[in-house]
């Protein structure tokens, strides 16, 4: 059966209820700041996490809290990161008992996260004084969360998919936020997805972490590799099929969907990068081996003189060539064709690492849409590997140049 | 004796002439694009090239005639790379060739370089047309020649200094030019420079080989290494100190005049790098090794969000250390202090990895300032590094979204 794309976001599993409302860590009221999902019954749940030095306290609090693999809710506020700061952890750990006051669900089964400034303190008390209404408020509000942990994005991000596992309806339903601070290795913020597969903790993991390889690590946005990166996934096992707890045919249909939301979270991760005007997709063929392939297509995507060039729709290919020679990978770079495509077309500009000559009027046609794709055939083999990013714009540099005042 | 900063750039040592006219590459007639360094005698010559797979034609050309330790002459085009071309060999073999149809020199002897747009096919014509004129305007005109390599560089980068060697008076000379797809590892595009001192080209190559780690591959501005880095050095012998053949005193001597100026070059080219204002210096101390140091300075120094940050003269440390945290290195977080620093002051912002109470008025005074330092102590041990770079700006993107065209 197809996978479906389907509406409900996080609470499109069944079991699944969330929430977002405004408790004040962020001066704009009109802004949700503070979000919670909560499974019905405890769940099956995996994670990964920034691979920065520089842990946010919430990370290694929803670490400790997942050792058993399991939780059933998730919270999170926006507008500080609670990292860097001498009681972090103990705020982190206040934050996941307001749940267990709140709801009646242990503090150990709380996910907490949190995605904001790094070093400044963060304060209890807007929390704990709306918990209460964060709590009441549960419900089919996914978007509620969604928005509840933007930062500097401009869109909500939110995906939701119907399959089937072994005859059984499943679905997973996702949020994320990116969209600063982003870079590949556990490249995205916050990432919350739920499911109402069974699965075992075990293999909940080893999909997750399979997944984010080709999904959310192959994303860059600008290099910096945030201190509080986490992707979890909560699977309740309420749609009632057969436990998942090997590899095999229900297995993969569970992965499938789980890399459909994943890649579309990426992709939309992506194309909402601070200040991004386009979506740059950089896809490698015919490379020896896997890892070839992921880092010229990651070194390509990080390229700022690449991406400089995507914003202002310059056909400069010479700069992709140069961040291929400098991946750190054995390439040939006289195997090297590169080509530029968006929905206008697709246009060959290096053959064998030379140029050719093209028409720069069709370039500018085809890289002045918001979608690009650069296509780098390495001639050299059979992998293949997609790695995602945007252009580098005038406002990436407003945003950042004065984010925390 | 102490190093004197003395005028004349390359032609500030004995037996050097240059000259730098406009030969019709780039369109702007007012910009000279041809640059030319004769010594009167065979010098040895040491280089250090681009790492990038993807190496320029005149890369490759360079490094082949200096086989022997020895040239006579640099030519040097800017406007066009001459790289990825399928001619590219060819036509810097015959720019070589100019340089001994005009001046008697033997085109193995000749040092050659291009700079510009990678993969559009550099015609010879305008060169052959202008080596005339260039060889015949030969004389104390290094900053003509400075002009001549210039690409997006705002200003010409040169220097010069007297020191002595065994109480013999010698001068090392140079130019420089940057100043985007600057990046550690060999960083800046082109530098050439000359000295009257007698060392054998070994020696000539062991210091220029050491200096570079502690300078131009100490400096990023964009983060993308260029395919026509080249760092040469002539030494010609025309000062008559004795024959520097072994490491020892004189030797030293050498090779403080020589990072002298590699410094202050690269400081230059980071003060210069595309689209900046300011000048950011990343001094790291207390480090266990040498290499835990440089990888912590490259980070941060690196760091789009950092750069961003000093931009808006923002004392967002969170980002510094969100930086050192994924260095690649190991640090020890909890003990790591930092803090900004400028003409106006020092201030200290984290202790032992967490946030202290600040001043947001004085960290503006001093963030505001055109040359900030970013001091970070690891408190680990007494290794240090220190790397130079600068702000992330508008005008860098503006300058490379439409640098072709």
């Amino acid at each position: 059966m197809k996978l479906k794309e389907i509406q409900g976001g996080v609470c499109a599993p069944k079991g699944f209820k969330a929430n977002g409302v405004h408790c004040g860590i962020r001066k704009n009221k009109l802004k949700r700041d503070f979000a919670l999902i909560v499974s019905e019954v405890r769940a099956a749940t995996a994670g990964v996490y920034t691979s920065n030095l520089v842990k946010g306290a919430p990370v290694i609090v929803t670490k400790r809290n997942l050792t058993d693999g399991y939780a059933q809710a998730i919270i999170c506020n926006s507008g500080n990161a609670n990292t860097c700061n001498d009681n972090g952890i103990e705020i982190a750990e206040q934050t996941c008992l307001l749940v267990e006051h709140a709801g009646g669900i242990s503090s150990k089964d709380v996910v907490v996260a949190s995605t904001g400034v790094i070093g400044q303190k963060l304060d209890l008390s807007p929390m704990a004084d709306h918990i209460g209404e964060l709590w009441n408020g549960l419900g089919d509000n996914s978007d509620f969360a969604a928005e509840a942990i933007m930062t500097t994005d401009t869109v909500k991000k939110s995906v939701a998919v119907q399959f089937t596992v072994g005859g059984v309806k499943c679905a997973i339903g996702a949020i994320a936020k990116g969209v600063g601070m982003v870079c590949p290795n556990m490249a995205t913020n916050l990432i919350f997805l739920t499911s109402d597969v069974a699965i075992t903790p075990q293999m909940l993991q080893t999909a997750l972490s399979a997944d984010v390889k080709n999904s959310f690590n192959m994303l860059s946005v600008d290099g910096d590799q945030s201190t509080n990166d986490t992707c979890c996934i909560m699977a309740n096992g309420l749609a009632g099929n057969k436990l998942i707890d090997a590899k095999g045919s229900d297995y993969k249909a569970f992965c499938r969907a789980l890399n459909y939301c994943t890649v579309k979270l990426t992709k939309m991760l992506a194309k909402d990068g601070e200040g991004a005007t386009k979506l740059i997709e950089c896809r490698v063929i015919g490379a020896d081996k896997k890892n070839t392939a992921a880092a010229v297509a990651k070194s390509v995507i990080k390229s700022s003189l690449v991406k400089a060039a995507m914003f202002g729709s310059d056909a400069n290919w010479g700069r992709v060539l140069c961040a291929i020679g400098y991946a750190g990978v054995k390439v040939d770079i006289n195997a090297v064709d590169v080509a530029f495509s968006s929905r206008k077309g697709v246009l060959a500009v290096c053959k064998g690492g030379f140029g050719i000559e093209f028409s720069e009027e069709i370039a500018k046609e085809i890289l002045s849409e918001d979608e690009i794709t650069i296509e780098i055939n390495l001639n050299s083999g059979k992998a293949e590997a997609t790695a995602w990013g945007c252009d580098l714009t005038y406002d990436y540099v407003k945003i950042n140049g004065d984010y925390r005042t």
